[in-house]
């Protein structure tokens, strides 16, 4: 019996729990399992019970911990630097630690500084959510389908529980490092939120937004969806990824400028090819997406791979061919 | 019987003639109509009359117009100055004519120039769509319940046809001048198109957009949706609402300066004071949102509203009091 311990019972560690413990005969991969849940508020394990995320709730870090072969840390980004501090004398040996936040360089460089060598950190990183937060809001198949980032610095062991872990939740391993992803994730997670939020804030700001509040309508609607995300959550994520998402706000300041150039000298040949180009580079992404996540386990093979991280995509075996 | 002519068989007048000829007895307040389409391209209107959106296909303009009571241009923002023209000798004497097209002050001044004083022009903007377009994507619910800009500068018999032929298709009539309008749509309509056009071009001509792209999710999908819009509708939405955009532009790049300013000093408690805010501000939209959409015909109240313009509110009748 393997024991998984999910710290935080927020959206994304009791969506984890609900989805490990549904998991159908093929998917479940890691064999029998008790996965205990635990948060420094016992109210949101509790609910997360109810929900049938956890077998068990603890009630103290240490019971969650003890007999833990797999350790998920999802929690806050800027939580996870006092957890490991607290984890690091309550780590059984041998357990492997992996976790679930949005910007993985910092958090890297926190697991290698604050957990004890006795242990493996595997970074991960779900590309799943929602605006809700809360084990109230948590969904059995929010994870289904979806690319589920892994850095691949750590024992091949490790590797190989996180990754069946990955795949036991229906969700498909995705191998980068962490610069990499955080500069990523930055571009296509993190920038999107800025400019959900950008919207709301320069319509709502405007001293007309009263009048003009009632037009808005579907467009505006889901271009404003990541603005409710959870403000906390969004600011730990720029300030453990500021360098990264600094380079993507100065892209969009230099397109804006750009545009606005276009839009003043009435420039219809550069404004409709813009469009053009906008439109045909999304098509494409929504076409290639659904060969990536067709829900049947497929390993996400990225292009431009550098050829000394080829055998991270080989190792356990059998992923590639499938 | 009251023949209402709709020039431009696509998205919005196919979805216009599919919601007027669907509507239930209680909403048919425009009593027996026939509805004739007419598009430059045969074709689309084969298609709209496949759908069931018109009664009649039109094989020139001057059918199209000759019997017309109601006259529906439904074209792209620059083909409406051309088309104005072509209609002027064809139109009946009192036929009235409107319009959906995204912006208001440059349509309203082509029709004031172009149109013969023997007809009214009352314009008119549904804040409706989706990112597909043409007569095949049209969708007779396209229109319930959503908001129906109307310029109130007509005499009041055409401001009362065109509010009927609203009610029809189930919409809300939504009285504001051109030029706040044009102001309004390009922060909640024009802005939204443009952020998420700017989201797919920063990302996709990233070097790293083909490692990146598959990390895309559904944040991302939701947050460039309306960049697959028709780049032909937008440039031209553009070029009559410049200016208007271009202070929204500008008001998008201050914000963003100050959230760079914000990253680069890891400046915590505004970057989340500020998130906060979006949020509230979201919320707080989205609360007072359904109260204007019910789909039962309420009138929208907007608040502020000058005075001099209550006349027209109450104007036809119980519109208030329903």
């Amino acid at each position: 019996m393997r024991t998984i311990a999910i710290i935080g019972m927020g959206l994304i560690g009791a969506s984890l729990g609900m989805a490990l413990r549904s998991a159908d005969e093929e998917q479940a991969v890691l064999g029998p399992t008790v996965i205990v849940g635990y948060d420094r508020d016992p109210s949101a394990t509790a609910r997360a019970r109810g929900r049938l995320a956890i077998d068990r709730q603890a009630r103290t870090l240490a019971e969650a911990l003890h007999e833990a072969d797999l350790v998920v840390v999802a929690v806050p980004p800027l939580a996870a630097r006092e957890l490991f501090s607290q984890m690091a004398p309550l780590l059984p040996h041998g357990a492997v630690v992996t976790d679930t936040i949005s910007t993985k360089v910092e958090v890297l460089a926190w697991a290698h500084e604050l957990l004890p060598r006795t242990v493996d950190f595997v970074g991960g990183h779900p590309m799943a959510g929602k605006e809700q937060s809360g084990a109230e809001a948590a969904d059995r198949d929010l994870l289904r389908g979806a690319v589920y980032c892994l850095t691949p610095d750590a024992q091949p062991a490790a590797l190989q529980l996180v990754e069946a872990m990955v795949r036991q939740a229906g969700a498909k391993p995705y191998y980068l490092d962490a610069l990499e992803h955080d500069s990523f994730v930055a571009g296509v997670s993190h920038l999107p939120f800025l400019l959900s939020a950008a919207l709301v804030e320069v319509t709502s700001n405007s001293s007309s937004w009263r009048e003009m509040s009632p037009l808005a309508a579907t467009g505006f609607h889901d271009l404003t969806r990541l603005a409710s995300g959870d403000p906390a959550m969004h600011r730990d994520i720029c300030l453990t990824n500021a360098d990264a998402l600094i380079r993507w706000v100065d892209a969009t300041s230099e397109w804006l400028a750009t545009l606005r150039e276009q839009l003043s000298t009435r420039d219809a040949e550069a404004l409709g090819a813009m469009f053009e180009h906008a439109r045909q580079e999304r098509e494409q992404w929504l076409l290639a997406r659904p060969n990536q996540r067709p829900g049947e386990g497929e390993f996400v093979n990225p292009t431009g791979v550098q050829p000394e991280r080829r055998n991270i995509f080989s190792f356990g075996g059998g992923r590639r061919k499938k």
